[in-house]
């Protein structure tokens, strides 16, 4: 079983994958797909539909967990969020219908027992259940890896955060 | 001279189609990709982004111009519509780089001459425009079809509205 964690972002956007072998979580992969404000909008959101492409192709994740975005400082920057969320599911959707979505509270909950716990507890906590020398870097890769080990810990309960 | 107008949405997406023959304008297609609540999030999305890829197969545009969306009710409706512009961009982007966008008061102002013309003076002047023997439906094709007939107009300065 191998699961990718999507954090989506404009900017930055978030991957971890982790395979599950004798029912604990390996980290294979994380990191981040960067976009930046040079670059013409389309093309970012191009790149982000090509990186999410090419990670499918090359791992081949049994089910996607993306980290739901319902936070925007304003208009104008959720419809560009909303645009990269959006390139990135494209990809997804293109490749298989087991897409899933978790709440940044339920993905806290999930890894650390505690819902509000802070960024900096969620990468030790992400570190700590993947046995890594150090925390993941950057912060989106973490968050994305923590979406992967959210999925993991829902086990037969998946089916209710299947993408609506 | 084909240009493809985009009006980008997430329940509705307009798009029109125009060739320019001895500079004037000429209707080929206008239409809609329509994706319904009781649809999956991310099967709405792959359904405009496959949608708007067979557009540019088919119809094979020299030039795409989106109508730029700059309104949402709030940021969650800004997330979805966002996704939906993101996806039909990424069609886009794959297929050309001269993606062209224009803001609801540009359009107005270029099909009616008057920035604050409301929906149906715009729908009438596409028409008449066009020669069309009635107002194109629904509005969010009518809308489409105005951002090509825009692009059109901009002729010699039309790389000033190059979407950025």
């Amino acid at each position: 079983m191998r699961i990718l964690g999507i954090d989506p972002g404009l900017a930055t956007m978030g991957y971890g994958i982790i395979d599950i072998i004798d029912h604990k979580p390996v980290l294979v992969k994380a990191g981040a797909v960067i976009t930046t404000p040079n670059m013409r909008m389309f093309e970012r959101l191009k790149k982000i539909n090509d990186d999410v492409r090419n990670l499918l192709a090359l791992y081949k994740p049994d089910d996607i967990a993306f980290e739901e975005l319902f936070f925007a400082r304003n208009v104008t920057t959720a419809l560009n969020v909303g645009a990269a969320r959006g390139s990135a599911l494209c990809a997804c959707a293109a490749y298989t219908d087991q897409i899933y979505e978790y709440t940044p509270m339920q993905i806290k909950q999930a890894v650390t027992s505690y819902g509000l716990a802070d960024k900096h507890q969620v990468q030790q906590m992400v570190k700590l259940m993947l046995k890594l020398p150090d925390i993941i870097r950057p912060d989106d890769a973490a968050d994305a890896v923590a979406a992967a080990l959210t999925h993991f810990n829902s086990g037969h309960m998946k089916s209710q955060f299947l993408m609506k």
